[in-house]
């Protein structure tokens, strides 16, 4: 199982990024949508997604908010991250098969609370860019490493 | 199946609220973290989790998004709703078991490109804060009504 370290309040600088990337499958897009309980058949009928303007299936807007917040908590900050706010600007749908890149950069430290903001990123395998938005964390004073399992899923 | 009707642009009023209520089990938990891909233990392991500051393992924060995003797309306005953006913040942990309430209030709208601003509350059990936000959408035109069908997941 793979082990992840965090980065603290006093090693991040700003300026400093991560990413992370995904290509988007119909399971993914079903699996937001029961966790969510958003079952629109925009998501998840073909049919009815090609009479739409967008022609196909598209990602639930909020599944990259999920890709952005996992990056957070997963890299950067990481491990002891307290997410305080996220705001999200949804620009071009995404399609099952896309593949997502999550850029995220520090723009700002505040020493009082371990507050860091952190622009967000989200482009396609064109360059384009689907999402923007910018979230504020609290980074861990302490340096950790944890140990990623990946639970089965029952349902 | 069930049928959804959504609420054209003409048809909501300021002021007019949806909610919809969800209590957190760990499986909804564990389908958040495989949409995301966010598997901290914090999410996910009782052990792990019971050494933090939180004490249980927590829902991810941007799951209660998804909830926020899904009354939006089911609810009001509903389908054909074109989301631009949303902010959120992040109250109070939210713990398995926990029942939360989605509340959107319609704030504003903008007739020339059919924009509407939405004000989101969820609340705990217990009536306390836990998410708030803002969003932006672009409400249908036309009224529309849907089945929902809710696939089985492979994973």
């Amino acid at each position: 199982m793979p082990e992840l370290r965090n980065h603290t309040f006093d090693e991040l600088a700003i300026g400093q990024q991560a990413e992370s990337k995904r290509t988007v499958t119909m399971e993914d897009i079903r699996l937001f949508a029961a966790a969510s309980g958003d079952y629109n058949p925009l998501h998840l009928d073909p049919a009815y997604a090609a009479g739409t303007r967008f022609g196909a299936c598209i990602a639930h807007g909020m599944f990259s908010g999920g890709l952005i917040s996992a990056v957070l908590a997963m890299h950067m900050p990481g491990p002891g991250t307290i997410y305080l706010g996220q705001s999200l600007s949804f620009r071009l749908p995404v399609k099952v098969g896309d593949t997502l890149t999550v850029h995220l950069t520090v723009a700002n430290k505040q020493p009082r609370r371990r507050q860091v903001t952190l622009d967000c990123l989200v482009l396609n395998q064109d360059g384009k860019t689907v999402v923007t938005g910018t979230a504020e964390v609290i980074a861990p004073a302490e340096r950790e490493t944890i140990t990623i399992a990946t639970p089965a899923l029952t349902g």
